[in-house]
């Protein structure tokens, strides 16, 4: 072995220089760089005490953030610093597809050890720069700290969309059908591969069907253009919207909450999974867990008036090349109110196999890592 | 001693409930409630995606974002949650005021232990809320995750001012005037006492002049009235703008590299702080290390045409109540590049007396805790 220079870190040059190797990331992108873009509302970026904006008339706002920490949403044995990056942002830009949105514009909050590598910083900044690609969506601004061994990327995204044309998760009636692009639970069997294994090459290497679900896990893409397009559509067809980021029953729970409705989704319609399925039979697990329970899968669901339910799928797909599967309908309110008053309680699943495991939800204080200590 | 039932923690109660918690602390304030407000732009607060906000039209809008994490920026020791909370938001609404801007809406991710008790988070929220208090601002939505002890709290914060009337740091143009609200270095010295004491109570007891320091680090006020009023003058005399988060020299030197100019701070022009003379001789230190390097004073500092300087600095005091003081004067820019390139290097500083320490920046990477490790 060779030893060469000792690598650069953010302790060995400081923050000053650290930011000049942001910024020079961040120019390097055309299309998305800090500064001021010709007809972009963006005034002012990186550099001063905040970023300004002009909006342009006729469009609302739409504003989320989102944390993800080493070790919880995460882990770097799995990932290199760009694709943490690329996810990073992924799920931002999620939630503003969820509202129907275009995303414009992020901040973003980095933890960073000072034993952490620059390139490691620069390549976390591809990956934002590389999930953002072609969405017209660019970092205007930023801050960083030291943290300790559990770093972390939080990230609080602006978009737009069309006045009034927001479409949020209190819409849904009794009788819309229950609509999904892709098939969920795939990035929960992609984790469940990469708990499992000490040797994930290798892991891949004999099981081929694990590809596509690691993929899923890893590197998950937000559905922009599907969201764009049920927003604008004309006649309003699409009563209400989430990604699925705390899984099929939590995610379809939260409509279900603030609709004030309940809802039905019969497990014999959901899209077909080789993988899927192939990963159950590996683990000799029930494939509902996955499907049904806490995932990040950041694909859509909608609630759509039933008259219009085979159209709007017909024509998601064929726009986006997304899948677009129908898998359950709206249903009145209960009569009396639920016991546990949790919204994952309002979600009632038909078809299941004798065996599964029962639906649950999702819980940002239970995952990756072994449950709540002290 | 009695044994009461054991407190309730994040762990116990879970995140959906924990939630609903938050909500209720945010409910409990009618002026900046998460809900939308009669003539508030915010359409959709908390549980959706996002938030959706209507901008009026005439208005920028100013972002920005601030981490603070426990043992770097706060010490659970010296603040209660509360303070905690109302100090990050505090340097939130500070970046806004920076601009000239008046705060509306944050989003607030908090990265937390699960076994923080329950009246914690929910007196975090509460410091929140008591910064914001009579500003308009309010929560808008937010994020909960699982971290480790080191748990932090990261704001973004949306604000807004007149079009084209943000107040930037580039404006600044030799022979303005430099005035700053305040007396810069109490909040660096007030942080000494707190690190220097084993019994800080005890210490405050014996030492009258540390409670005004120790209030300065622990309950910085944002100058939003002063920043507001400096925005809307009518003939535009300030020609840049900054807080003093990165301490005197350091934030200068901001508003230096951003402007293209040099600066020069006469000391003994500084305003005469006898509770910081009383620290000085109390550690047998220079004031000046702590009136110039890194700090947390939350004071603005502000350049301003020299033929309107006195007429500023004297409606500033009278409209706000603040101290305001002219401590140097904006120079040419160098005729040869400085040798290191960094900003603090554009700060010339005058009148110091022999023995002073030299002038020096601020590095995030660099606080509280000790230098950079592996």
């Amino acid at each position: 072995m060779t030893s060469g220079p000792a690598p650069e870190t953010i302790a060995s040059i400081g923050e000053f220089a650290l930011l000049e190797r942001i910024r020079r990331v961040l120019e390097s992108s055309p299309d998305r760089a800090y500064a001021p873009r010709t007809g972009s509302e963006l005034l002012l970026g990186i550099g001063d005490d905040a970023a300004i904006l002009r909006p342009e008339p006729g469009w609302d706002l739409v504003v989320t953030c989102d944390i993800q920490i080493c070790g919880r949403h995460f882990d770097p044995r799995w990932m290199n610093a760009r694709a943490i990056g690329r996810r990073a942002m992924t799920v931002n830009l999620s939630d503003i597809a969820a509202m129907g949105g275009e995303p414009r514009h992020a901040v973003v909050s980095l933890g960073l050890p000072s034993s952490m590598e620059v390139t490691e910083v620069e390549e976390l900044y591809r990956g934002f720069l590389e999930a953002m690609e072609g969405t017209g969506a660019g970092v205007m601004g930023g801050n960083l700290a030291r943290s300790g061994s559990d770093w972390f990327v939080d990230i609080a995204i602006l978009g737009r969309v069309e006045q009034g044309r927001a479409i949020t998760r209190a819409g849904a009636r009794p009788g819309d059908r229950i609509l999904i692009t892709g098939s969920p639970g795939r990035s929960a069997a992609g984790l469940a591969v990469l708990l499992a294994s000490t040797d994930v090459e290798r892991f891949l290497a004999a099981n081929l069907w694990a590809h596509s679900l690691v993929r899923a896990f890893v590197r998950p893409e937000a559905r922009i253009a599907a969201g764009r397009r049920l927003s604008k559509a004309a006649d309003r067809p699409v009563t209400a919207l989430v990604d699925l980021s705390d899984g099929l029953v939590g995610d379809l729970g939260h409509v279900c909450g603030r609709s004030g409705v309940r809802a039905r989704i019969d497990m014999t319609r959901l899209p077909h999974d080789p993988d899927l399925d192939a990963a159950a039979l590996h683990f000799g697990r029930s494939r509902a867990a996955w499907t049904l329970g806490p995932g990040d899968d950041y694909e859509l669901l909608l609630t759509v008036r039933p008259a219009a339910a085979d159209r709007v799928a017909g024509e998601l797909r064929a726009a986006t090349g997304l899948m677009v599967t129908e898998i359950g309908e709206v249903l009145p309110p209960a009569s009396e109110p639920l016991a546990s008053g949790e919204e994952r309680d309002m979600v009632e699943v038909t078809g299941m196999h004798p065996g599964d495991s029962p639906a649950f939800g999702w819980d940002h204080f239970r995952h990756l890592s072994p449950p709540a200590q002290g």
